[in-house]
C-alpha cells in the first residue's frame, strides 16, 4: 500500500518520538494522472514521511529558531522563521492549483425559506437549473495572488468555493489537482484555509486572545504554550496588527479595533497554521480604500511566504490592481478573461474594444462584461475570443508543467517553516486516523469555557440586563402576591403565583436568543476546520452556563419565597430554588436547541414566545389533567412547565398538618358565603349532625393534600418533578448536539 | 416692508387666477449681505412675484406643452421641457451657492442608547467637544457636481447636513448664501432636496407607482393629474428607468428592481418637484462600479437641467470622476482640498507629492490624507498649504463674482420649467402662508390607504401568516376547552380560557411590530420635507388597519364561539366578536405606538411581550381586584387585558337563569366530594332546615352573577368594558403620533 510513496520518504529517520510534531496527517489519495474526483486511495504514508520531515526540521531549524526567539527586537526576522522563505527556495518547489473545466449548476428552489436548513434541494419535477460555472479552468501558482473578478452572480463565490472543496462531490464536475495530483478532502483541510467574507469573532476579547485562542484550537497539542504564542506574535506582525494586539475586537456597543483590523484577524485566525492554500471570498468588502489595500498587501505578504491566495473581489482599486498576479474574469459562470492583469489591454485590443487611455483597466473590463450581458447577444462572443485567444497563449508560452510531485512539494514546504498544522479530518477513511482534532476532549472543554468567560466577564452588562429582568418579574410578584393567607381565594392565588412564576424563569431565558445565535456562527466557522469537537462545545457551553443560572434561580427565589409567604421553611426553600434553578436549566437549553433550529432572530423568539405559551396553557394550570381532552393529553405531558409547575405546587400543598380551609370558610366561594357566622355555624352543626362527624368553626375541611387532588396532581412525585425537569435540559442539549451535527455541513449540494 | 423687492417684480402681471401655479412661497428672507445667519425678514412679496412670474410663463409655454404631449413618440422631447434647458438659458442666470468658514462641533455623548431618540446631548458638567468641521468654504454652481470626499468620519455627511440646513441653527458658524442671500428654512425646502444613503421605499410597489405616489404627495394638487403623470414619465426616462418602470422595488422574498435602479428610484422621489439644489449623502454606496456610474450620470444629467448637486462621496470610480465638476477633500473636519479635479495634481505636485503617472488621483489623495492623519504631525501642514494655494488661486481668477440677484435667478429657472413645486412650510412664519403641504388633509388620507393598500394586497403572506397564528391558537383553544360544563371546575376553566383568549390577541399584534418599523423609516423620510401631514397618517394607518382587524377577530370568534360553549347565543357571539375586535384594535394601536418609540425590533418585541404579560398578571385573573394590594390597583386599571376580559366574562355569566353551581355540586370543591350522592343529599336537607328555605339537589346554589362577584367584577358594565378598550385604541394612536411629533425632527443639533 505505501508503494511508490514509501520510495520518497525522507533520508534521515528518527524513529523515536519528538517533542514538536508540527504536522499529522493520516492519509491522502495520490492520483498522478489529471482525472476528474474519484475514489481516493488510502494510504498513511505519506502522513509518516511528513512526520519524519518534521523530525528532520527540527534538528535543522531549532537552533535558529531559538536564536532569533533569544533576540526580542529582532520580531521581523522571528516572524521569518514562520512565515517566509528565502526566494530561491520558494522557486525550488512551487506548488500550483490547477482546476480545469469545472462545472456546476443548481435547480432552482422555492424561495421563502423560515428555518435555516432546509438546504436540501426538493424533488420537484419541473425545477430549473441554472448553470452557476461553465467550464472554468485556470492555474494558481505558489508566491502568487489570483483574484476572481466579476460581477455580482457571475459565479466569483462559487468557484471559490468549489475549489476550496466546499461543493460536494457529485455535484461539481471538472478535476482541481494540486501539483497534479487530486487533493483529498482531509488534505485539503490540512494544507488550505478559507476565509469567510463576514467578520465571527467573539467581541470582548484582544486581537491578541483571539489569535492565541485559535492557536489553541488549531495547533497541535504538542506544541508548547512558548511556540504556540511566538507563533500567534510573528502572526501578528504579519498582519500588521501590532499596534492593535490589546484592543479589544468590539461591536456596536463597544469601541473596539478598525473595519480592516478585524478582517486581518479573521485572516489570521485561518492561517494560524500557515497553510499552503488560502481561499478569500470578497476580503476587502465593507472596507474603505486605505483598508482594502493593506489587507491585500498582507495577502500579498502571505502568498510570498509560500502559499496560494486565491480570492474573489469585487471592485479593486487601481493599487490593489498593482498587487494581483493572476485575474479571471467571470460571467454568469463562463470565464471572460483569465491571466495577468498585464496582457488585459492587449486581450481587449484584439477584441476590437481597447482600454481607453488612464482608464481602469478592471473597470473598464467590468463596465464592458455588464454591458455585453445586457444586449441582445450577450458575452458568448466574449467568451469565444478568451477561448481562442487562451489556446494561442498556451501555444506561444508552452505548457508551464510542474516537475515537483505534490509530496515533495509539502516536505520542502515544511522544511522552510510552512503548515504549523495538527488538524486533519478522518471523514472517509478506513482505519483511524492518529488524530482528527489537536486536542483531547477535555482540552477543547477547557479552552472554549475560558474563552467564554472572558468573552462574557467583560460585558457584564449581558449577565446584568437578565438579572433585571428576573429581578423586576420577582419583585412584582412579591409584591402582588405578598403573605397570601390560607383561604380558598389564597389558594387559587398561590396556583396562579407558582403557574406566573415558572413561566417567567422559561421566558427570561429566551432573552439570551441573540447572543446564543451570534456564538452559533462563530461555532460553524471553527468547527467547519475541525477546530474542536462539538460535543465538547456543547458540554463546555452547558457547563458555563450554570454558575449565572444558579445566580439568578438565588435571587429569584429569595425575593419571592417569604414575601409571598411559601411554606416549609429551610428545606422548602431548597426545593423552591432547586425548582426554579432546574426550570432555567431546562429552558436555557431549550431556547438553545431553537437557536440551533432557527437561524433568525425574531422568528426565533416568535417562535419561542408561541411555544412558551403553549406550554403554559398545557401545564395543568389552566385546566388540570383529569379534564383535559384525551388527543391532547400527549402534549400536557411535553410541556416544560408542567414538571416545575406540579413540583413547587406539592412543595407548598404537601405538609398534611396545614389546612386551606377551615370550618366555617366552607362556604366562602357560594352565595352562603355573605349569610352571618351564626348562621355559618348552625349550618355546620347540623351537617356535622348527618355526617356523624364534628365538624366546628375551627375544624379542617381542605387539606393541602386535597388541593393537590383537586389539581389532578397526583401522578409524580415532587422530587421526580424536578429530576424530569433537569432530565429536559439534558434532552435539550442533546438535541442542540444534533442540530449541529446536521446544520454545520457547510458544503453546497 | 416690500422695499427693495418691489422694483424687481416683473413686467408682465395677470391679475386673473391660473389653472397651474406651480410655486407657492410665502415670505423669504432677502440679505444681500454675507452675514452670519441672522433672523429672517418676512416678506410675501417674492411669493407674489413667483406666482406672476409663474402666470407668466403659463402663457408662453402651454402652447409649447401641449404640443409636446399631443405627440407620445417624442418623450425625450417632454421630459425636456420639464428638466432641461438650453445652454444659453442656463449660463444666463446660474446659481451659485457659496459657504463659509461653516464650523461645527458636538459635546460627545454616552453610548448605550436603547431608545431612538433621547438625542438631546445631557448637560454633564464634563464633556469633551469633538469638532465635525472647521471652517470649511466653497461654492457650488449651476449645471455642476460637487463631491466631498474623505475618509469615514472625515466630516463628509456633517458637510452635505449643513448644506442642507440640516443642523440646527444655533450649533452651525459660518454663512451659506444662494446668490449671495441667505436661504431661509420654508424657500430651503421648496427650492432644494435632500437624498439620504438607505432606499426607503415601498416593496411592492412599482418603480412608476412609487413615483406617481410621490407626484401625488408634493406636487400641488391644482396641477392636474395628467400632469403628474407627464412629470413621472418625465422623470422616469431622465432617470433611465424607462424599462423597469412596471417593475415592483422588491425586498429579500420578492425579486424586484436592481440596487442601482432602487437607488435612481429613491432620488427620483425627492426630486419629483424638480429642485433647484440637490444634496445626496453617499449616492453610489452598496452599488457596482457600473451601476454607479449610471446613478452618477443621472446626476450629471440632472445638474446640467440646472441645479446644484451636492454629494459626499466614499471612492470614485476613475470615470466617476470623471464627471466631477468640483471635489472637497476633507480630513477631520478641515478642508484638504477643494477646487476642480483637474487642479488635483499641480496642487499635490506644489504639495512636494506628486501624483504618480497612471495612478488614481483621488485613490492617491485619501490614501495620502489617511498616511497623513496617521502620522505623528497629522494634516496640519496640508491643511495650511491648501489656504495659501486657494488664496493665491483666487488672486490668480479673480473672483468670479454672481451679478444675478436669487429672486432674477428663480424667476429664470421657473420660466425655463424649474420648480414643480407647491410645499413650502410656515415654520418661523409670522402670517399663515398660503399652502404648508401640497394637499388637504382628505387627498392626504385617500393617498396614504391607496398606497399602503396597494402595497399589503401584493404580499398576501403577511396577513396570512398573522390569521396563522390567530387560527392555530383559536383551534388549540377550541379543543382544549371544548363544551365547557357549568360546574365549579368548568367555571374555573371558563375564567382561564377568557384569560388566555384576550392575551393571545393582544400577542398576536406584536407580530406586526417589523412591518410598521419599515414603514415608519418611509414615514420619516417623507415627513422630513412635509410630503403629507403626520395626523393624516396616522389617522389613514388606523382606518386601514381596520378591515383585517374585523377579519383576524372574526375567525378567531367563529372558531372558538361555539367550540367552547360560550352562553349568550348570537347577542352572546355578536359581543364576544366585537370585543375580540376591540382587542385587536387596542393591541395593534399599542404595537403601533411602541414602535414609534423603539427602533430596535428586537428589543421592541421583547418589551411589548413584557408588558403584555405584566398586563395579564394585573388584570384580575390571576389575583381578583378586591385582593390586590392597594399600592398595586391603579396598575390594574392600567391593564389593557382587564378591560376586554371583564367584558366577556359578564357577557358569559350575566344570565341570572343560569346555574353553575346546583346543590349537590356545593361539595365538589371539598373532602366532602367524595361522600355518596345520598349523604350529600342529607346534608342539603340538614342545611335547608337551617336555613328555613329548601335546597334539592337541582336548587341553584351559585348563578353567574355570583361568579362575578367572586371574582370582583362589579365596577365596569359590560359595555363600557367595551368601550373603554375602544378608547385605549384611540388613545395609543393619538400618543403615536406625538411620538412622530416628536421623534422625526431630523435636524442635528
Amino acid at each position: 500500500m505505501s508503494g511508490f510513496l514509501g520510495k520518497l520518504s525522507p533520508t534521515k529517520r528518527v524513529p523515536g518520538n519528538n517533542d514538536l510534531p508540527l504536522f499529522y496527517v493520516n492519509q491522502t489519495s495520490m492520483e498522478p494522472q489529471r482525472s476528474p474526483r474519484s475514489t481516493p486511495r488510502v494510504s498513511a504514508t505519506l502522513a509518516e514521511l511528513l512526520m519524519n520531515v518534521e523530525d528532520a526540521r527540527n534538528d535543522q531549524t531549532t537552533t535558529r529558531r531559538a536564536l532569533e526567539m533569544a533576540s526580542p527586537l529582532t520580531s521581523s526576522s522571528s516572524f521569518n522563521s514562520w512565515t517566509s522563505a528565502p526566494a530561491s527556495s520558494v522557486s525550488s518547489s512551487p506548488f500550483v492549483l490547477s482546476f480545469n473545466d469545472l462545472t456546476y449548476s443548481v435547480k432552482i428552489r422555492k424561495k421563502f425559506e423560515p428555518l435555516s436548513y432546509c438546504g436540501r434541494a426538493s424533488n420537484d419535477t419541473a425545477v430549473n437549473t441554472k448553470i452557476l460555472l461553465n467550464g472554468v479552468s485556470g492555474e494558481a501558482h505558489e508566491g502568487e495572488m489570483m483574484a476572481v473578478l466579476g460581477a455580482s452572480g457571475s459565479g466569483k463565490s462559487t468557484l471559490i468555493d468549489a475549489l476550496a472543496n466546499r461543493i460536494a462531490k457529485d455535484s461539481l464536475r471538472g478535476s482541481i489537482t494540486l501539483n497534479g495530483e487530486v487533493l483529498e478532502s482531509s488534505m485539503q483541510k490540512v494544507i488550505s484555509a478559507y476565509v469567510m467574507q463576514d467578520d465571527l469573532l467573539f467581541p470582548m476579547l484582544t486581537v491578541e486572545e483571539t489569535l492565541m485562542f485559535s492557536a489553541e484550537f488549531r495547533l497541535p497539542r504538542s506544541l508548547s504554550k512558548k511556540k504556540k504564542k511566538a507563533r500567534v506574535q510573528a502572526l501578528i506582525d504579519q498582519l500588521g496588527l501590532r499596534s492593535a494586539a490589546k484592543t479589544v475586537i468590539g461591536d456596536e456597543g463597544h469601541r473596539g479595533v478598525s473595519g480592516g483590523e478585524r478582517r486581518r484577524v479573521s485572516i489570521g485566525i485561518d492561517i494560524i497554521h500557515d497553510p499552503i492554500i488560502l481561499f478569500l471570498d470578497e476580503p476587502t468588502s465593507g472596507l474603505d480604500s486605505t483598508s482594502a489595500y493593506m489587507v491585500i498587501k498582507v495577502l500579498q505578504r502571505i502568498a510570498q511566504s509560500g502559499s496560494i491566495v486565491i480570492m474573489s473581489i469585487h471592485q479593486p482599486s487601481y493599487r490593489i490592481m498593482g498587487l494581483l498576479d493572476r485575474l479571471i474574469f467571470l460571467s454568469r459562470g463562463n470565464t471572460v478573461y483569465s491571466g495577468s492583469p498585464v496582457h488585459l489591454p492587449q486581450f481587449f485590443q484584439e477584441f476590437q474594444h481597447p482600454i481607453p487611455e488612464n482608464e481602469n483597466k478592471t473597470e473598464f473590463a467590468l463596465d464592458l462584461i455588464r454591458e455585453l450581458e445586457n444586449s441582445a447577444e450577450g458575452t458568448k462572443a466574449l467568451v469565444e475570443f478568451h477561448k481562442q485567444w487562451r489556446a494561442k497563449q498556451a501555444y506561444d508560452n508552452g505548457n508551464r508543467n510542474v516537475n515537483v510531485s505534490l509530496k515533495e512539494a509539502i516536505t520542502a514546504s515544511i522544511s522552510r517553516g510552512k503548515l504549523v498544522s495538527g488538524a486533519t479530518n478522518n471523514s472517509s477513511n478506513l482505519k483511524p486516523s492518529f488524530q482528527t482534532f489537536a486536542n483531547p476532549f477535555w482540552i477543547e472543554m477547557i479552552v472554549i469555557g475560558k474563552r467564554s468567560i472572558l468573552n462574557s466577564r467583560r460585558q457584564p452588562e449581558l449577565l446584568g440586563m437578565r438579572l433585571g429582568a428576573v429581578m423586576v418579574t420577582g419583585i412584582i410578584l412579591a409584591t402582588m402576591f405578598t403573605k397570601l393567607d390560607n383561604s380558598p381565594k389564597g389558594v387559587q392565588e398561590r396556583l396562579g403565583f407558582f403557574a406566573f412564576a415558572m413561566s417567567t424563569t422559561f421566558y427570561t431565558c429566551a432573552e439570551a436568543i441573540p447572543v446564543f445565535l451570534q456564538e452559533r456562527y462563530i461555532f460553524m466557522r471553527e468547527t467547519a476546520y475541525n477546530a474542536y469537537r462539538r460535543s465538547s462545545y456543547v458540554l463546555s457551553q452547558s457547563i458555563i452556563s450554570i454558575p449565572s443560572l444558579i445566580f439568578l434561580a438565588g435571587s429569584f427565589a429569595a425575593t419571592t419565597f417569604w414575601a409571598v409567604g411559601l411554606g416549609g421553611g429551610a428545606s422548602g426553600f431548597l426545593f423552591f430554588f432547586l425548582t426554579i434553578l432546574a426550570s432555567f436549566w431546562a429552558g436555557s437549553s431549550f431556547v438553545t436547541f431553537l437557536s440551533g433550529v432557527v437561524s433568525n432572530v425574531m422568528l426565533g423568539f416568535t417562535v419561542v414566545v408561541a411555544i412558551l405559551a403553549y406550554f403554559l396553557l398545557f401545564s395543568g394550570f389552566f385546566i388540570s389533567r383529569d379534564r383535559i381532552p384525551l388527543y391532547w393529553i400527549w402534549f400536557h405531558y411535553l410541556s416544560l412547565v408542567k414538571y416545575p409547575y406540579e413540583g413547587v405546587l406539592q412543595n407548598e400543598f404537601e405538609d398534611p398538618t396545614k389546612c386551606f380551609v377551615r370550618g366555617i370558610q366552607i362556604f366562602d366561594n357560594s352565595p352562603l358565603g355573605q349569610v352571618p357566622n351564626a348562621v355559618k355555624l348552625n349550618l355546620l352543626k347540623s351537617m356535622s349532625g348527618v355526617l356523624g362527624i364534628n365538624m366546628t368553626a375551627e375544624t379542617c375541611v381542605t387539606t393541602g393534600i386535597d388541593i393537590l387532588k383537586q389539581q389532578g396532581i397526583t401522578d409524580i412525585s415532587k422530587w421526580n418533578c424536578l429530576w424530569i425537569t433537569v432530565a429536559w435540559g439534558f434532552f435539550f442539549r442533546v438535541l442542540f448536539y444534533f442540530t449541529l451535527l446536521i446544520g454545520s455541513k457547510n458544503k453546497r449540494r
